[in-house]
């Protein structure tokens, strides 16, 4: 371990240069590998759903190795993540966004948001994480916002701003990644009032 | 309506053949029948999860439709089916067998157990749906049961005899086709001690 001279220590230098390092980086990843780590660490079981797809063709080229030679994909009927935590059953979708004030609510199917409301009424933890890229920031917002947001008349698209005030900013450390965990605690399991993270 | 001799109306005779013309069918087919009619009945919002498939190279014939044109099948990590019911993650895999005897648990991929067992840890209610095809008998196997068998060293199968000993037939009727919701309520939701169906 090389010490450096104002005490720190490699470790903890490189996890605050790989925190950055998220920046820029691919959130479905990002998602997987805190995924990753809440399954190691038998803290969750959370997985993306594979991609729906109708396969037309199947070739069998070998005797073991069955080869899709014509497929499409599928418009999704459901979220992307699913699983369960605490004996709940938790579900999301994960949406990122370039645009540095706001995030056009069109990105997110109808259907996406008919599941959302309906596991919601089921009793699931149900939420989107958004991140705007530019800034390098990813927000909890409840499935339930989202969902009176999607039909309002008006409804074109959630402000910067708006996310701000209405999600919970997800802390990003190394590993990780992304901790929603975290804001699902402050949510669900802990009795007192949780301080919202601001920046 | 047609009125029988009997005084039995067309539909109820309809409603017989049909549940006889379950034998036979696919039973992933039936599976998903009945998750849709909890999903539209609002009882459970639990879907089977899309084939997981590497995708090697896409083709783009025209501007908006995406061809698939090499894919490979992946070996599944996590069971079929999952989702949400009174506030509980729902998480099971189903086979079928053709066996009359038993059912041989290599039809089980190694991950698939280990998943139910990291759900279970998790709190979600998990299970394996067995079907004997030729007895036309879906049961309800708690995946604690299956698990414990699967690590037993001398395990090679589970018996029809240890099956109907130890799992819960399922009512097949004509919607749903198969009410595993019954079972769930039966063994999570009910106070009373269920007094099991036996043939």
């Amino acid at each position: 371990m090389v010490k450096y001279p104002n005490g720190l220590n490699k470790k903890v230098i490189q996890t605050t240069t790989k925190t950055f390092a998220n920046r820029g980086m691919n959130l479905e990843f990002l998602i997987n590998q805190s995924n990753e780590y809440y399954l190691d660490l038998d803290i969750a079981n959370i997985h993306k759903k594979p991609t729906p797809i109708t396969i037309v063709n199947v070739d069998y080229p070998s005797r073991n190795k069955a080869k899709i030679t014509e497929a499409y994909f599928k418009t999704p009927s459901t979220t992307d993540y699913n699983g369960v935590y605490k004996s709940r059953a938790i579900d999301f979708e994960a949406k990122d966004c370039n645009s540095n004030t706001s995030f056009p609510l069109k990105s997110i199917h109808e259907h996406q948001i008919k599941h959302l409301k309906s596991v919601l009424h089921h009793g699931a933890i149900a939420f989107v994480l958004l991140r705007f890229n530019k800034f390098d920031e990813v927000y909890y917002i409840d499935a339930k916002l989202v969902i009176e947001f999607y039909y309002k008349p008006e409804r074109k698209s959630l402000s910067y701003k708006w996310v701000k005030e209405n999600g919970y900013l997800i802390p990003l450390t190394y590993n990780p990644p992304i901790n929603y965990i975290k804001v699902i605690d402050k949510l669900y399991f802990e009795e007192e009032l949780w301080v919202l993270i601001k920046k």
